[in-house]
């Protein structure tokens, strides 16, 4: 029955799998932002942006099998039948780009971008639907030297927003040397694409479920807690061992990709790049269908309790890889291409685990209350406003129903202001205001039983002058400054 | 027949209506912002960010009438059948956040945002499916001193870019004013509601066309030039008459329209806001059609030639009004709102006209050029690169195909650098580099046939110990950096 009531009004709901930001999560962002940015441009990359939308076709198929084949992106059709999607990366839209404007733009081309993307996936707990990613592409670099610097790159970011070496690694590795892998366990050719597909991912799941885990899914299969059963890739025993003999370092490949992973790693140590920040792993795989060289991931080591209650590592923040074949499908000749992406929402709660980013420090403003409504106290109360303005004040003026006056010290208490302005006619008249230092009257109240605080403390409410507003104000926000910063 | 053969390979290419983005605009973007910013929070807005997609039925239909009715919006149907669509504006979302949010918000909430937005529109010159609107709302503030407070922000944040006083005006009037105008000329009711919408446009163009226009515009219709004809409103020539009186002051309507703005202009001259600054002005229509009381823009008055070679003012860059109404519909409560919308490529084009943006600032890289392509080497270049980043200079390592040297001076050429850092064999034997002065370089080129300047300059290319790369590089860019000084 409930089912066929229409509601009465409009039911105010944001669609599944997307969400509203805070401005202390959107200054936590930007603060973030900044710093990666900087890193970026000291190493010679420029900003581009690209649009949200692209040609269905030049995205590409690209994305990791999802839950729902021929979905994962959204599109629509345009006025001319062609069909259009939203980016669910930053790095198709830069290969269109590119391959675009081949003419104008000066290879190798050092480029970085922050956008966000759209998946059109089934939304879970901390997984949505749109999302920030932030990327460094190098286009038209063809040898591994820039795929180390990616690396380094990547370190450096790391350490540029506070995460202290130890907790985090760069971990390398190369699809070449993993292709190599598979065909030396027979798996070369189209016929054995899907078994490929379930090695890697359980090569990827090492960290997850340890050797055994992964030995249970290079095999039959693995059975969960949940009793859930996950099919294997049927090999037999004997390549099962050497796929975990190749992930313990064991077994070898020999072959280009192995040879770039060496001259990637005689780059990090020239360079002074230590194993505690970048290191060769073999068990590293990424998810994207484009990538042909290195690939890399940024790893955060530090220990976190996920939403089951166990303590796990933090795990990936990003990662990228060379991409040679993205901008060919355009024009035809080779232009190699390497670069990574970082989850900006991942990184955050990662910082904001580490205590490393800074907590909104944007002081709320002065509350100049109102107490007459009349349309000469108005333009009053609006310009001592003005006047708290002009000397670098951040502070407004009561905008709600301004007849309920402990509506408007609510509001100020709620909002956090640190000194509410008010004057009454008596007090218009006698040409004085009210300074109600609201951080003062929260002590106060916290601390009443403290005699000898008491007495020590502030007034939490003084009247002075209305020509000496702006400098009591002042005087009375530094105070307050300090007594923060002692507080510390 | 060309239309049936088939591309080869795919076609790069944007969808009708978007554009990438180059770095001197991003980063003159972002400067911008900034600055807009600042005056926001000066006043006490915090920021507050909503996603791209919305509920079809939350955002509502309010897009001023567009070319194709049942358009104007991009939209895909969920897998649970609900239509969403891309936000064509930043307020319907602003409306929904708060409704939906209503018992945790505390109102008054002074809230900004700048993001994109979208129509599905017929693209055209200079006219984009995809653009940034930057946004400051007052949701919960009934009185129209929020009205007046905003126009001030307006006018604060032009001055906080650059426009001079004399340069923008804030124009101002009150739809309820609008609404007692074509009352008083018998338009009410809501079988007139398309006639009124005529008589609304045909005064919105007293800037372009003039009283003669706009006479015409209300009576019968106009021809333009190029002989198209718009059919006018076909009012009798006395009630076009009262229109024009009214346009032109010599008619007033009284009502609490009128009220509200006098109010306002008490507000705008307590505080110190001349005429020259923010204005009452009738011809004010604004498209949107939630507008329920004051409606404000700010107009920048220099002269531009338009892409027809007239010279034009430039003209509206924002505008907003009141809109009392949008949170009602979810709440079912009165929830009074008023705020104002920046069109940010249209100021950036303003601005960048009045010369008041910041060429690109950012020095492009020192580029350490590639002259032997081992391991060993590569490693080498690399960590002069790192140690020029540790000293805080920007740098890359040249990282296309090596083995063409004047490839590498090209890109360095093209690309801006202001020092090339090269290193053979033989040099890096005796432990020397040499530093190329590409700026220096550039200026010989040019004043080559004048001795005494060549005698006076600075040698383009040096040769340094190794370990006096880094401070030599700065004393070469700080060098430059005087000569760039006083060329100004």
């Amino acid at each position: 029955m409930a089912k066929k009531n229409k509601p009465q009004k409009l039911k105010a709901r944001l669609p599944r799998g997307f969400v509203d930001r805070m401005p202390s999560e959107i200054r936590a962002g930007e603060e973030m932002i900044a710093k990666i940015k900087a890193v970026y441009e000291h190493y010679g990359f420029d900003p581009i942006e690209t649009p949200a939308f692209e040609y269905t076709d030049c995205l590409g198929k690209f994305l990791p099998d999802t839950d729902r084949p021929n979905a994962g992106v959204f599109s629509v059709q345009d006025d001319d039948e062609q069909w259009m999607s939203l980016r669910y990366d930053l790095t198709a839209p830069l290969a269109r780009h590119v391959a675009e404007n081949i003419n104008e733009i000066q290879l190798p081309f050092r480029s970085y971008r922050a956008g966000y993307v759209f998946r059109n996936e089934k939304p879970g707990p901390g997984r949505f639907r749109q999302f920030m990613q932030f990327d460094a592409d190098s286009v038209g670099s063809p040898g591994v030297q820039t795929d180390a610097e990616m690396c380094m790159m990547m370190a450096d970011t790391m350490e540029a927003l506070g995460i202290e070496r130890g907790n985090y690694v760069i971990r390398v590795n190369n699809r070449k040397v993993l292709d190599g892998l598979m065909d030396a366990i027979g798996l070369d050719g189209d016929e054995h694409a899907e078994t490929r597909l379930t090695v890697l991912r359980a090569i990827d799941k090492l960290d997850k479920f340890g050797p055994e885990g992964v030995k249970l899914l290079l095999g039959e299969g693995r059975k969960d807690e949940s009793g859930d059963f996950t099919k294997g890739a049927g090999l037999s025993d004997e390549n099962a061992d050497l796929v975990l003999g190749y992930m313990a370092g064991s077994e070898t490949i020999e072959n280009d990709g192995q040879k770039e992973l060496e001259t990637m790693r005689s780059i990090f140590e020239s360079c002074g790049y230590g194993e505690d920040r970048v290191k060769i792993d073999p068990s590293v795989v990424r998810g994207l269908e484009y990538y042909t060289g290195p690939v890399y991931e940024a790893e955060l080591l530090f220990d976190v309790t996920n939403e089951k209650g166990e303590v796990v590592q933090f795990g990936s923040v990003g990662g990228g890889g060379r991409y040679d074949g993205l901008v060919k499908r355009f024009v035809g000749r080779d232009v190699p291409a390497t670069g990574f992406s970082i989850g900006v929402s991942r990184l955050m709660s990662a910082l904001k685990n580490l205590g490393k980013l800074g907590d909104d420090t944007v002081l709320p403003p002065v509350l100049v209350t109102v107490m007459d409504g009349d349309v000469a106290s108005l333009g009053h109360y609006q310009k001592m406003v003005m006047d708290l303005r002009a000397a670098g004040i951040r502070a407004e003026m009561y905008q709600g129903n301004w007849k309920k006056f402990g509506n408007q010290l609510k509001y100020a208490d709620k909002r956090g202001c640190p000194l509410a302005i008010i004057q009454g006619s008596d007090e218009r008249e006698q040409g004085v205001i009210q300074i109600k230092d609201l951080e003062e009257g929260k002590r106060l109240s916290a601390e009443i039983e403290d005699n000898q605080t008491w007495r020590e403390s502030r007034p939490a409410q003084i009247e002075v002058p209305e020509g000496d507003l702006v400098s009591k104000v002042k005087e009375m926000l530094e105070a307050q400054a300090k007594d923060r910063e002692s507080a510390k």
